[in-house]
């Protein structure tokens, strides 16, 4: 099956926003095996909308059309009249939906709605209303020639939870779209992984595709195919994993996994436990380790020493190394891994200091100049690392590589 | 002037790749007073591509067209033979293009370009040719009716290069489309908002329209016209400042900023310096006030204290306190923002303390309560929420109100 997806807001089209909600839609609907064939972003516009509407129509392929924003309850949301007018319907006002957005403003807000709520309660005649679990706006569905179109507001945890309803509509088993799990590599590079996996290629029946995907100091393998028997689909499968367990050392997961995940696995695996003193990154490596449900389990700890006060009184990192050393030095990371290591009585200590920019560079130690330590029960490595990016990109690639050394040490000492 | 985008890649259409290039182009286009009307993506399929550009050719008030991707040497790139079978021309082979591919090779990777390269080299008979810069795929114009239409790679640092050949061609002074800047405001809900901005409407001229967009916590708010005068503008941004005036409390910013650096810029002006102590933010917090480039003039120190052990020993919340109202508690709250005011000897403290879910809820304490403590020199301030999202929604929510706990305290206090 074939789909089409139509945001609508002016946002999109003035760059404001960077679309989120199409990303998803499309993500989840290829894993239902349904391919988008466009997305179209229009903006706030009756007749814009209604022009998209029409030319989506005109693709045959296409029975899936999902529609997304401009449901809200002010005047620059159009959507429902859009579709009313493309698809030639009035719009009706449904009680029980006015009855549902009053009682989400009365129990959740304790206040009454006001007025301007009401125009949402209005849907084209004869759709299908979804409610919504996370917000005022309803939803809804109808069926045009042989299309399902579902109509969806634009915010993203509201479009996220309606996706959960149009899932349950989709019939089971489309096979048209084969994109393998993406394997995720950390601690090399693209071409590095490319020239790895070279040999390998043999393997790979020809009707499949390979493609890499670096993603911030991670590299993404996978395979696609439009066109494969069941058993291409095998052999592909079975080439991926002769490369996983090839790169062993820097492979990750298939699972989708975030790098942080795959270590929280890791961790909880063999009953360990981290801590985590962080400067530069500004306790971007204590968060992305608490994205992850269930990271209580092996997260003790984090320190954000921004000041040297902080440092020395929180850390211990002696008066007289910060002087002589600088906060940005190998013997201060080490300092930070060790005390937050002792202080939590964790497994594994990770200590950052560094310079995310844009201010506070010097010619000895310039912007994005980052040691990182790990200290375990026998021993302690330490890295020095000059990224190259913004602020930012500068937190970022830091956190991503004080993970790799994690992975890294996991992997070789604990035997995972 | 009103423009398109068709962005040709199958991995924007699976959610492989969030694009990147037509929310940059969007941004540009919109920077020029140029208002794209529709943005499309298109798989790298010859017939869905043409099928996007006889859409946007029906267009009649879009005059400037850029398509962006599938320029590449592999089999999957069609961008090239789409275009020509749209405008009905042959493909031409241009031997200066092809010089420029070998030249690339030879120059910059000390090899000779492998043979499929050279299809790079053909372009539609009679457009015009634009050399890249930062990779081996030419892009070219060509112009169909009323239409100026740019074909540029799909490759983000490419990409970005050609725009800064299509912006020379560009008429100066265009200024058919305007948008105000945009007005943030937090602790405020987008139909409350709304509500309150209704009387001033009148003083909004009607060739101008507004937005309103809720943005996780925020709401934004900005005007937008094609056809305007500038005695209009003039009146639109007094109907903004008269918003802003009336509804002080909630607004941050008109400059774009992001609400943790509109708090920095209030601390720096008052010489104020704020410290944080999170349990369920687990870091979230700190990284979003040190993502402000020069934070470190007033945050002085996170504390991320997952355990209870943590909060004992680093912020003194007595045993009994944790063992009668739990670890989710005002009182919890209370101790982390008094202590680490304390400990960092700053002018405000920070404590968050809450369950992030999906696990750790129970009928007294379920998942989404957060308490949320300000402490300042004669005060503290604790606040009780109930998010409704899963674990990062709401880390994200818990970080947007502590955030807008301190920009409230600022306001109010500091007389800013």
């Amino acid at each position: 099956m074939k789909a089409a997806i139509l945001g609508v807001g002016t946002e999109l089209l003035t760059g404001l926003i960077r679309d989120y909600n199409a990303y998803f839609l499309a993500q989840r609907l290829v894993e239902r095996g349904v391919l988008p064939q466009f997305i179209i972003f229009a903006p706030d516009q009756i007749e814009k909308i209604v022009s998209a509407l029409q030319f989506i129509m005109q693709e045959e392929e296409i029975k899936l059309v999902i529609v997304s924003g401009g449901l809200g309850p002010t005047e620059d949301d159009l959507t429902r009249e859009a579709v009313a007018r493309a698809f030639n319907r009035n719009l009706v006002f449904n009680s029980e939906a006015w009855n549902k957005i009053q009682f989400f403003y009365r129990q959740l807000r304790n206040v009454e709605p006001p007025e301007n709520n009401k125009k949402q309660a209005f849907i084209p005649q004869g759709a299908g209303i979804l409610y919504n679990e996370r917000g005022t706006a309803p939803g809804f569905k109808l069926q045009v020639e042989d299309k399902n179109i579902f109509v969806i507001p634009g915010v993203p945890r509201e479009a996220e939870f309606f996706w959960s309803l149009i899932e349950k509509e989709l019939p089971q088993e489309e096979e048209n779209f084969y994109r393998s799990p993406v394997f995720k590599f950390c601690g090399i590079g693209e071409s590095n992984l490319a020239e790895e996996v070279r040999p390998f290629l043999a393997y790979l029946p020809s009707s499949f595709n390979i493609a890499f995907l670096p993603n911030y100091g991670e590299v993404w393998l996978y395979v696609y195919s439009s066109n494969y028997s069941l058993e291409q689909k095998e052999l592909a499968l079975l080439f991926l994993d002769k490369v996983a367990h090839h790169l062993d050392r820097f492979f990750f997961t298939p699972y989708g996994d975030t790098l942080e995940e795959a270590v929280g696995n890791m961790m909880k695996e063999k009953g360990l436990k981290l801590g985590v003193a962080e400067s530069c990154t500004g306790g971007l490596v204590a968060n992305r380790i608490t994205d992850v449900a269930g990271s209580s389990q092996y997260f003790e700890r984090g320190y954000v020493v921004y000041s040297n006060e902080a440092k020395k009184e929180d850390l211990e990192v002696p008066e007289e190394i910060l002087k002589e050393k600088g906060a940005v030095s190998e013997e201060v990371a080490r300092f930070l891994a060790q005390s937050v290591r002792r202080k939590g009585k964790v497994d594994l200590g990770l200590g950052i200091t560094g310079i995310a920019g844009p201010g506070g560079g010097s010619e000895g130690k310039p912007v994005g100049l980052v040691y990182i330590a790990l200290a375990s029960e026998d021993d302690i490595i330490v890295q020095k690392f000059h990224f190259s990016g913004d602020r930012l990109m500068n937190k970022r690639f830091a956190s991503q590589s004080a993970l790799t050394m994690v992975f890294q040490c996991l992997k070789e000492k604990f035997d995972l």
